[in-house]
């Protein structure tokens, strides 16, 4: 089979170039630039002393995650949630994929009562946004924490590892890791796969776009996924470095 | 390990007894009770001959879910969603999982500018609503494509092949099929698998509610889903017989 | 005047057949599905330890009721409120309608500060919908009465006389009892009417809905409701007793 | 029984002073103050060259109504519905009232295709504001249809009778004819009656606030509306005469 | 340059006939129905005995406005706020201005813990409906404030100052005071002034409709305003002597 | 009187540092990230061949603007409008005012029947977000314009003329030019000056947040503004020759 040529003359396996800016913006606890590529996500963190009804009283905290696309990340105007009064369901799949993959790797009861809420706001897409949200939100989730140690108000950092997201897919019958707009659109199957660093899964959510897929299909984008995460958690601990 | 115990004494590959009712309204085209145990759910199938707007025009048809369930479905009495005014992030999820599960397995081409809305409530629930209610859309729908090819609307049915889902988990370390209530309340990760007739993947929804899963469980639980939902179809084949 | 010819050979002052069926589902403290003819009601009755803010403090309960019909209850196929986000005004009315035919048989300081939440939800709809909601729904409250007294939460029931509803109305110029959607679509005058157990009136909503009717008309029905109502308290008192 | 004592000794049989007063603002077609006592409500007609979706095509008209209460026409302040961003329930049953008693004297075929809005606003409420709302809106419609007939658009009136609305309700045992607020929240038993010019019934909604009531008491209330009603008949009539 | 005709011949630097309604309605403890021409606005002042959360424990009261216009208060009718279930953005720029405006000559701590809000609800629009608003709701306001020192709540008038406003526009190249509402659809530059009984300014929103305006342009303006405002307090003064 | 200290030793008359960077994403037709010192507003012109209904076979087009706040542009984190179902007061109060700013140096004829979409996201916010997204949205106009012609849909520029703007203020009683938010804070009056190349006016919005103000520092503000705004139109133009 001949590979599918890909932008840039990526590899099937490689990953886009990544780059993750740490406080792009000056106000919030965590301030994160992650880019895949072309596909740029503003992911903050912020500290707040209160928690939802569901854990008034328990001692523990809540990890949740907000996502936003600006109006024109994309190559048409897509509408303005704000304006429409509601937030699509493809927004609130996806926030909620965010907030559930962070708090995998959150000990609430070392949070204490208080909240971390993840916003994700997408500045320009290109394929891939929610997994580069749920990888930066991480860093911006790290920074928030390191503030609240340097401040004393947690001695353990409730963070027990790191999470990351990676989307794979099958295109003209090939497993890619990766895929930007173009590929997504293009592919048959699409999987958004999250898991710690230590190697376990979080999330698989793999979709058939067109034809159904076989089990030996799942496994190949399996094993791009696991590769491909574990490169994303190694640039996520350098850029804590930085 | 000892084995977990199941309600029933059911076995750790057992799917929970499956009964699927058809005609059990009078006014749809297709109108299905699906029970998996305790869990009931009425799937109804509506031909509408037009399309939303992104399919006008284009001679294919589409085909849509919407799900709800009745406010006392559950132990504890629910919030009704249109006295709220709005559906959860958690209604929208299921209806989106259950519009692309059916739509993996149509023709929209052969069916023509006309839709299939699913209607999906749940009467009772113990578990498992959106993979039954995927199992039981279905055979509304085979039932709405016979009342369109008995009209004569149709001259060749636009359903390719059968699509049934089943839930399964990890609950203490063991990997079970179909879980009830209890179960998925008590699980550490919890897996939603669509599949075809051919037994192919339409969607595989997997996530970790506790401790993140490795390698080895997630394949234990595809095999447990392709067992499983091998079997459904033959009980969705077997009901449309009657 | 030739009688109006009813389905069934049914004679101008007989109900159609009435089925109450209890514990129909399992979650529910009542769950009555009532059927009048082919209009089909499922009726639960869910306690909740709370009261709305008017009457906290006071020492009284709360008895309210929330209406809903299947998509596809209908011939043709209506849209879901809680997609379209909000209630229809008819809803509205109807659920009114029947949280105060409640309201009017129960001692509201005998039920202490706790609340009968009554979710009427229709199933098949062929006419009649809110009179058969009020008469499935008192026989789910008396269940969850019921249940509050065998478990010694209550030592007398707050119920003072049963209360039941039948629609009446004039088609083609004669006094009907009991219409089916059919009926209901040609008559001129169309009215629900509420009664207790006693023999006294709770409701009367009479509508022209095309000629305005006139005194000995509206006599002519309240005779006819009297009547059915009557029997209707005879077939709650019995469905209690199985 | 001693009668019960009214505001300025008036007779349970007796009508508040009632003030019909048109052309009270200057751009509607229709534009009527009406006063029953102390409740005073703004009726306008609005003639617009279009009709709703459902009557498209169909050569017949429509009338409409839309009700609303300013936020201090009340002793205590309620919520502005604008700034809630929704009507309640009342409201709505209010104005579907409002509009089926104006359809009830209407032939929508001599109005053509065009429809009537009628907005009531209750500038003060002091009881009765849906039976004011009727009685003046109909009088704010005769002036519309008069100013289509003097622009030569229609050549004969699509009204065909007059309609006019009451209240009675029965207080400490006793029936009486239009209720004042403290009436109303004194009464056991409320009912809108709702007749045309010949004396026939449109729409009769009674309700048992507190103990159900009799037919007897059914009737006498029937009697005070229905003498109430033709007054107000005459009334209105006097009105266009200025 | 040949001055504007302007209707009624009224000069270019004159004010519409100002009539100031105290009382208007019984209910509210300030109740004022203000003209200026063609214009007619209900202002009504509502005092409880509670602050928004933002005032909680400080101490200090609160002021607010609503703003509404009836749907045939204009030529054409306009949809109903509390239908469509929304304000207008236009809606919300109003009240916001005239709760900024009543708040500017209050003194909140004077005030104590407690609201006045300020419903503005427009029965007449024929231009300058917001400042018409401004100017009768200080009157309202008065009467309340009033009501609160009768009652002996109040030792000391939390109002400092009066307010009233006015709007001004160059039509035709000529500045012209209260413009009607003729004269508001033709102007190039429209300017809403608010000013304190000292002269200072509390708001000043000046709009180029069409052409820019320029420095002397302005300067003009404001000249008119401030006159017009002078007449306007001595107007608000001799209303309150009554 | 001593000089209001400012950061950075600024001087009453001076602006910010600002800086204007042309294609900051990639999709919009013009992209512009305007920075008024630590205000930073990413201003996207989007062109739509279609315009609103008001608008439609008129010849003519339009020019729209849209505001939003990232959740986390503030100190402290802001409710994402888009969650909470509604923009608010002051979103839509803002983006009317930016739509009316670009709409009066367009000529609308020579546009054609075709939208231009202006977007103003705030990623972070420091006082002056309205008056930096105004003069950001210009220069991501005139990006948008230059494609259009590029691609000959257009021979002649619809832009008459620059359009900027600035905030000034009252501190301390000091008129100050381009308030930051700590000034913002802490003045007592704030007014927004949109102003054409050619110096004229477009908008004025001043507000007395403490004391009103008078006559002369009206005067004073509005020549720091004119100033800033000249110096400001200077650099939208240097920043186009790029």
């Amino acid at each position: 089979m001949t590979p599918v040529s890909r932008s840039g003359d990526r590899a099937s396996h490689a990953l886009r170039p990544v780059r993750i800016t740490r406080h792009f913006t000056m106000h919030a606890e965590g301030a994160v630039l992650i880019e895949f590529g072309n596909t740029r996500v503003l992911c903050t963190a912020t500290v707040e002393e209160k928690v939802p009804p569901h854990q008034r009283g328990s001692g523990k905290g809540w990890v949740t995650a907000e996502y936003g696309m600006l109006p024109r990340a994309t190559h048409k105007r897509s509408e303005r949630e704000a304006a429409k009064g509601k937030q699509t369901g493809r927004t609130q799949e996806i926030q909620r994929l965010i907030g559930r993959s962070l708090r995998a790797v959150f000990d609430l009861e070392l949070l204490g009562e208080r909240s971390i809420v993840l916003d994700c706001d997408v500045l320009q897409a290109d394929g891939g946004t929610r997994t580069a949200a749920i990888t930066g939100a991480w860093v911006a989730a790290q920074d928030a924490v390191s503030s609240l140690m340097a401040r004393g108000v947690l001695t353990r950092s409730p963070i027990r590892d790191a999470v990351a997201a990676v989307s794979v897919g099958v295109v003209q019958g090939q497993p890619l890791l990766d895929l930007d707009y173009g590929e997504d659109s293009a592919c048959d199957t699409d999987m958004n796969v999250v898991m710690t660093g230590a190697g376990d899964f979080v999330e698989v959510q793999g979709t058939a776009e067109g034809a159904a897929f076989s089990r030996s299909e799942m496994d190949a984008l399996l094993d791009l996924a696991q590769a491909g995460i574990a490169e994303l958690v190694r640039l996520q601990r350098s850029a804590l470095l930085d």
